[in-house]
């Protein structure tokens, strides 16, 4: 890690009290924003930033929106792809500011946080996607996540800035992990859930099985595979259960062959 | 109201959920700070700032980083002391990033949320001091409320921005609007509280009369002051019983004459 340049508001120590989150700011226009996300970012304890194609960067203004939080900005991951970013992720959760045509399970804040700090204490990989400024994520990057996070707002100004997105999310993770106990579901499983790659891989096989079988045609697809993502993402499949998944689409593909 | 000039992110509508409450920025260093505070209150359906001594104001710089939300940054009340920003509120309350000498009633942000809202049903008026980037409220300053609120950080960094701590603090008050009922006390009373006015008139009149009485000396004042701001903030007193504790001070004053 880089040494912290300007700490004077700092208390000069290393800490990432959830190292298996990672926060993800997808094509990012303004550098600035990269650098006060990550200053909310470790003002909550987190410091696992991935980037995916920022617009500027390396970029000194981000340094300097960083503050004390250098070492968040010089530490980023920067990768090509928001698949890259969730490979190995379990549960990846998007914010989203609007209402979609087709609905995805929908949390507030404080659900997100208590979601995020029960997969920790579970010692599960959560990633939580942030869009760009102008226009959040698209559609095909919320179907890869398996809950949407809405920022509740005013009715005159519903769009927040991008790292003040972050400072709400990264807020409520805190709050949540300052409580004794989780509320969430899921932490007593058995089996590791599927991954981010897993279940891209689950998806691309199973749309060339819908292809083979003649259900589903890709120039005409409608909603389909958009139905068919949250549907699976709503199950959330753990690592055995997507074998099975597998399994089965194998087995239809054998009997052409 | 002026126009909103860049209204594409937002909804075209004036909106302004919390009429009885005041954002209050002290005198704040960098515009921008008071640009991004604006658009993170607007966001939250806030919209009543006021600027105690702003550094630098007005700013483009302040307009540019409120992006839809100018209107606010344009109906901006400056002023010049904190008294002024506060004499027509019945509840103060100041943030605060550091444990101080003497400890004062320290809620959460969402403590700070549900009484601002209980104030708000009420329709009584709350001013929230947010001070200086480099070193937060002075004491002086932090002795005028009744309250103060600490946001919770990791132990890395635990300075947030000033427009991230805005942020924040309003979220919360919009959550708690959000919720049914609101669990904080003091809605029913039948008297309105002393505003910020009336107790700097009650603690000037009582200092004097301890003066008067030679129970303090101004030349060794020790914490004497500061624990009576403390008490009888925390008491809270309405405006009847603010008439008796002056009528009290003004018999003690009659018999020196």
């Amino acid at each position: 890690m880089n040494d912290d340049k300007n700490n004077d508001h700092s208390d000069d120590k290393e800490e990432n009290l959830f190292p298996d989150l990672k926060i993800v700011l997808i094509e990012t226009s303004h550098p600035g924003n990269i650098g006060a996300a990550a200053r909310a970012m470790k003002n909550m304890g987190a410091t696992n930033l991935t980037l995916v194609n920022p617009h500027e960067y390396p970029s000194d203004k981000a340094i300097y929106r960083a503050v004390s939080a250098q070492d968040v900005v010089a530490n980023a991951i920067v990768v090509d792809t928001v698949d890259a970013a969730i490979a190995d992720c379990e549960l990846v959760i998007g914010t989203s500011a609007r209402d979609r045509r087709i609905p995805w399970p929908l949390i507030d804040p404080k659900a997100c946080g208590d979601k995020v700090i029960a997969e920790h204490r579970a010692g599960r990989k959560v990633a939580i996607l942030f869009g760009r400024e102008s226009r959040g994520l698209k559609n095909e990057e919320l179907q890869k996540c398996h809950f949407h996070v809405n920022i509740p707002t005013g009715k005159a100004y519903s769009s927040l800035n991008l790292a003040m997105a972050v400072q709400v999310i990264c807020y409520e993770i805190l709050q949540s992990s300052l409580k004794e106990s989780s509320p969430a579901a899921d932490e007593d499983w058995d089996v590791a859930f599927a991954s981010g790659a897993d279940m891209e891989h689950f998806f691309k096989h199973l749309e060339e099985t819908l292809i083979e079988v003649k259900f589903h045609d890709p120039q005409n697809p409608r909603q389909l595979m958009t139905r068919l993502r949250r549907l699976f993402n709503r199950i959330r499949p753990d690592q055995m259960e997507m074998n099975i998944l597998r399994g089965f689409l194998t087995a239809i593909n054998d009997l052409k062959k």
